[in-house]
């Protein structure tokens, strides 16, 4: 026998649970430590993308417990609108299996691989299967399932079925036992909080060995879930179109109207003169030449970009802000959402944020929040385009200092929403090198950058007119009191001369438990008559005393106040709101006015 | 209908094909400059995998030629043994399928994907089939294939099939055309150059658009195969058992004697013991209880490490030195292979070399090579384990500048060579970060950082030396002459005090065109007899004069010379070798000793 046949005899098909089962690091469980927070992760991404379905305002409880010595047993439930008891096999006991692989708009799973994955980790570490109940409506009953993976066949096997009692109307349950550790418990509460940024719509409620971490919603509004979209013209590969063709029974022209995104009958018109080809030609009868041909018209005719906001998502500017202030203490912070762009046919949007300052790290590398489709990244943020870009930008031109990364009190968030999100393995981990969504992150982060250095130059400049004044005014009563003793005089009375030193107003705005407190002291010898504009997002009108002048452009409101201060004296006026925001004074010459954004 | 029912409808499977299809970034396709070093590369693999199997040494053609605008053809032909025509579907046209994925042993390809992948890329972007060329022997005829994958079933598509005439009687050929930019010839070139340091016994020949690279072999050795060997006792998983026991007949005793490495009759025995079962029980009938204590009991018991030597190939010290000096022009480089080890039951060998000074480049980072299974690695440089345990090592105790990674004249090669490579994604750019793995890698380094370190102290103070010695001579003559004036005198000859003021022997290595000599300039006042020593691997024995004494220890040849030398005089030696082993020099007070080890 040659070698070739002995060769021959060794080859094999390998099924794709073989093929995950050895190469588990792909999918995120290279370690014990990662099982768990991979596993909620993936079930988590599941129940939100359900419940934005099913246009529901998620609740979501999770356990972790120890059951054995290294074997921990997790339970997710959500509200979601529940599996039909057919499809429950298929969704938890076979690789690439799901709903949202075919389709072209955003949500948090996309391949059909996360949840099955734990289902075979499960299987192989523990040798349990997963129970999984789910319920679809009140008028079904709840359905119980043992699965677990044939991994010869990547096909499901059920070991048990039976009908359940179940006190939730509709809803999902799943129960999945591994080997693992607590090690990283920090990060996974971690993971969570980032969630909940990026989802205020969520409650998640954690239990580990019976204590509780709660994430609760900011926001009670759904949100709309992204509709899918057909593919565009431009970026659509040879390979793809051939398929497209065999499967579309009818003219040319109704084949590129019907099947395209942003293609009428004047567009597919053109792409048929271009490509010479009659519009009324059988379209799954094109030739291999006819097909290059209309490919290539295809490119060259102009069409508009596709109808990103439909099918993406993105949290917004306001609920970013809103997101960071729950959780981070920061003198600034701003928030971009980009326009939308597109990658090899595939529209997305960058969204970035910048805070600085506050309860930030004084030290060391700028803390960066990576997103992807709402999901936080928690893993390999040096493979990541997000942190390339972070990397590659001059941040000395905007004052933060840099070392590779950004240093300092700087916190860095950048959210890709994508109907694609191209991540560099299927451990959803980073996010692959692409040209044009590296240029959108930089260009919002630019942007976002500049107004952090306008920022830090004033709070500089302030700060050492403060610091000059300060120091004038410390030794004061000490001078005072030297000339008093010369001239054989009592000590005067010098906080006059203290305010005609300073020669200045004081803005200071607090905030404190929601509470936003603006302060103008003037220090200057007479009297101080001016405009105070506040340009904020917040749209709660409780302001004492209440502004002169209310209006309302986009989402921001515009509050004025007309300011008379007598000398040596202070006007506050308070009201319920966030740090973010804008505030200036008009009607009187700048450099006597001194801006604290905050208590130093 | 209910929403869940709704849901349940857009429920598909996702074939692997149409999976990798959408994430072809995933296997190094993401990019149209990927593409053609993708599949070079693991057209290689394949290549020098078959030819391993073949113990033939490998001769393999490339050329890479533009057809259209964006089109490039690229064939690679082979000298391997041929595949015989029913597998050729299948090795070329179905993704998971091939022949090492179930064995347990070091090859380049592991997965059964890459080729395949790259036929999927060509119909997708070119919209053309793969030609293969194959014959498997001068009795057989050579067979002609036209190939696609049907993305829907991940099956392949044969277009075309005929026997035709072909000048080799054995090997393969491939032809794949697909959308492309020559961007990246120089990396490609780069990846070929190292590909070579690796496999010294392989022969390859690049043709791009007609200009010619070639690749020769420095070795007529065929590399053995490594062997399958059974899976190691520790670092099963209980799903892993379970499965081999249903498929084993036959008593618990047999079953694991049969199944696993390094398990003889007495540690049977002793593992029936643990787990309290009978060694007589049958195997694919134990209870889940049964299996789960049979596990344990396999991890509690002493077992030897798997046989490494059988299944991994390392490259060997010697062969990593030729490759790199092949290559590079430096002052000092050192190899190790570092003992084999385990994780999670893979066995794996580290190896590394360092490599200093000479044509090197002085500033920047150290240049990294990294290599897994004797295939250079290309991207994603900063995801890989390697860069970490590099980065993590502090290079300073070494005497190495470093800002991150070591930075300086320095070049670092490491090669991870094991039965499973633990890659970060498909596309086989990074190796992840497993514990085990990044600990052999720093010890190997850090062994070879103390060698460095060394060397670099010893050339700091010969230079001082030198340099000290060079100042006082410089100033001689001047002086001689001052004073001959005051004393009007002629100028006295001073070559003599020169050689007082050094005091020393001057023991220069130098290396020139494959000749390496050793000079011995005797700068003391005094007749020096001494004994040189060199330990190499230069195998060779035209030394002129030859040495008085010579041993071959392992691989190591010891020469001796016995030397006088007179005063102001010079001894020479020269020989035919590389610039790599140890000089000493012995039988004098060391302090009287100044090495150089090249001419600086």
């Amino acid at each position: 026998m040659s070698l070739a046949e002995d060769l021959a005899k060794q080859q094999r098909s390998i099924s794709v649970a073989e093929f995950f089962e050895r190469n588990k690091h792909l999918l995120g469980f290279d370690s014990p430590t990662r099982g768990i927070i991979t596993t909620i992760k993936e079930a988590v991404d599941n129940a939100l993308d359900a419940c934005e379905e099913a246009m529901e305002l998620p609740d979501i409880f999770l356990s972790v417990s120890r059951q054995d010595r290294e074997i921990y047993r997790i339970v997710i439930e959500d509200n979601g609108p529940g599996i039909i008891p057919d499809q429950i096999p298929f969704i938890f006991g076979k690789l690439l299996y799901g709903s949202r692989f075919h389709q072209i708009r955003q949500s948090r799973g996309q391949q059909g691989i996360g949840i099955s994955a734990a289902v075979l980790y499960a299987q192989l570490t523990a040798g349990v299967p997963t129970i999984i109940v789910s319920r679809t409506g009140p008028e079904h009953p709840a359905h119980e399932f043992a699965i677990q993976i044939n991994i010869d066949t990547n096909e499901p096997e059920v070991l048990s079925r039976r009908e359940i009692e179940w006190d939730r109307t509709h809803g999902t349950r799943i129960q999945i036992e591994f080997k693992s550790t607590l090690a990283a418990k920090k990060r996974l509460i971690e993971y969570l909080r980032y969630t909940s940024v990026v989802n205020p719509h969520a409650r998640i409620r954690l239990e580990i060995d019976g204590e509780v971490s709660m994430f609760d919603r900011v926001s009670d509004e759904v949100i709309a879930c992204p509709r899918a979209i057909k593919p565009h013209p431009h970026g659509i590969e040879v390979g793809q179109i051939r398929r497209m063709l065999q499967a579309a029974p009818g003219t040319l022209e109704s084949f590129l109207i019907g099947s395209f995104s942003k293609i009428g009958k004047k567009t597919a018109e053109e792409i048929c003169r271009i490509a010479k080809l009659s519009c009324t030609a059988d379209a799954p009868s094109l030739s291999a030449n006819e097909q290059k041909r209309l490919i290539e018209a295809m490119q060259m005719v102009k069409v508009p970009p596709p109808p990103i906001t439909q099918c993406l998502s993105p949290i917004g500017e306001d609920l970013i802000i809103r997101g960071l202030e729950k959780e981070f203490q920061m003198d600034f912070v701003k928030a971009r959402t980009r326009p939308g762009s597109v990658f090899s046919g595939h529209p997305f949007i960058i969204e970035a944020a910048i805070g600085y300052g506050g309860k930030l790290p004084a030290d060391g590398n700028a803390q960066i929040l990576r997103f992807a489709n709402r999901v936080p990244l928690m893993y390999q943020q040096g493979a990541c385009a997000i942190t390339s870009a972070i990397s590659a930008m001059n941040w000395k031109n905007y004052a933060v200092a840099q070392a590779g990364l950004p240093t300092g009190p700087l916190l860095i968030l950048v959210h890709v929403a994508s109907t694609s999100v191209p991540f560099t393995s299927e451990s959803k981990d980073a996010i692959a090198s692409i040209p044009e969504i590296e240029r959108e992150i930089t260009l919002g982060l630019q942007d976002l950058a500049r107004d952090l250095k306008v920022f830090l130059s004033r709070r500089d400049r302030n700060r050492l007119q403060e610091d000059r004044a300060r120091a004038v005014c410390a030794i004061l009563p000490e001078l005072a009191e030297k000339v008093a003793e010369i001239v054989e005089l009592p000590t005067p009375d010098i906080s006059s001369i203290e305010g005609r030193i300073m020669h200045k107003l004081i803005v200071r705005k607090t905030v404190s438990e929601g509470m936003v407190r603006i302060e103008i002291k003037n220090y200057t010898s007479g009297q101080a008559s001016l405009s105070l504009y506040t340009i904020t997002r917040d749209s709660e009108n409780n302001a004492d005393p209440p502004p002169d002048f209310l209006t309302k452009m986009d989402e921001d409101f515009t509050r004025v106040w007309q300011v008379v201060v007598d000398p040596g004296k202070v006007w506050t006026t308070t009201y319920s709101g966030s740090a973010h925001g804008t505030v200036e004074i008009r009607g009187i010459d700048p450099r006597n006015v001194v801006m604290v954004d905050r208590d130093e």
